[in-house]
């Protein structure tokens, strides 16, 4: 028996760690083990290439440089956290993943397609979620949200054009991909909760 | 009028600091203006990556994210110092550039080609030095010598094996490219530096 790997998706503000510990609740409920990862980061060398894409430089941070560092901490954690986990028939939630990325840095900043696939064969030779919720939020919802939390980092301090490409990114992949199901998080919080617990019944029980 | 790229390259213990400085004196006599770089390294930010990548960590490091990180590395240096020099007239001495990428992490590593040329193209979209100069030592010599200097980084406590197959692909590459010169690092280091003198001396006045 192999564990299954399910991602939660959305903008800064989307509710992506009230979801994070729904899901880990509801497997664990249905007799599953479970661990929890967060990109970039989630092991000691990720989190350290982590800070280095977070902090605020003095220095321009190159689009490609941006986007090998978040590739580099992917490799980290799937071979060391994520592979051996599933592998184990340990489930894993991770809070964010590849389509981070291809929205992120394929959307937000257009970074060319071609390269977005390259590092991808090279990073994950194939590999992808079982399940992905993507919680759509529009900019304006989410950064107020992110923003009473305290600091934004250096990604989340671009401005409103560049998180609103990253959305529309976010919805053409959800609608491509049937393992991608968008959620409504723009509701309260119970109702987002709710439909999340529908969807992971669904995926449990099948 | 732009400035010129020149790169030292080799095996650790082949003597590249000693040659970067005679460089640096050289291109300075003949009235340039001069600066110096590290790789992986030489901004901030590329410093902290240079961490990353070369202390021991406790779990596997992915051949797949060493590369990436010296590729990421490199991105900053091009655009945030190597670049900028050039475009004012000042020239280049690098301590390691790609060839170092193509022998240690290619012909050390064996990683495959097309990893390597695509990290390259996302990278340096071309560019290259005008000049490098490849101290050619076998990894025994070298070893020796950079043992002697303290104690060894992550990927200098790699085997002999890795160590001889880098040189290998040094060697084959430098045959490949009339803009690599190889120099016999073997031979004491007054002799070594006689022929460097020589060959930039032939640089400078072409």
């Amino acid at each position: 028996m192999r564990g299954k790997f399910i991602v939660v998706e959305g903008l800064e503000g989307a509710g992506k760690s009230s979801v994070v510990q729904l899901l880990v609740d509801r497997i664990e409920a249905s007799g599953h083990r479970c661990v929890t990862t967060r990109e970039p980061g989630g092991t000691a060398m990720a989190e350290a290439i982590r800070e280095c894409v977070k902090q605020p430089w003095d220095e321009t941070v190159a689009q490609e440089t941006e986007l090998m560092l978040m590739y580099a901490a992917r490799r980290q954690l799937l071979i060391n956290k994520i592979f051996p986990a599933l592998d184990d028939n340990v489930w894993v939630v991770g809070d964010r993943h590849e389509l981070s990325s291809l929205a992120y840095q394929g959307g937000g900043r257009q970074i060319d397609a071609n390269i977005m696939a390259t590092l991808s064969e090279i990073t994950l030779k194939g590999f992808k979620p079982d399940l992905t919720l993507y919680l759509d939020v529009t900019p304006e919802k989410g950064l107020e949200r992110a923003r009473g939390r305290g600091e934004l980092d250096r990604i989340e301090r671009e401005g409103m054009a560049f998180f609103t490409r990253t959305r529309e990114r976010y919805l053409e992949l959800a609608a491509a991909d049937k393992s991608i199901i968008t959620v409504d998080a723009m509701q309260p919080m119970g109702a987002v909760h709710r439909d999340v617990s529908d969807r992971i019944k669904a995926f449990l029980t099948c």
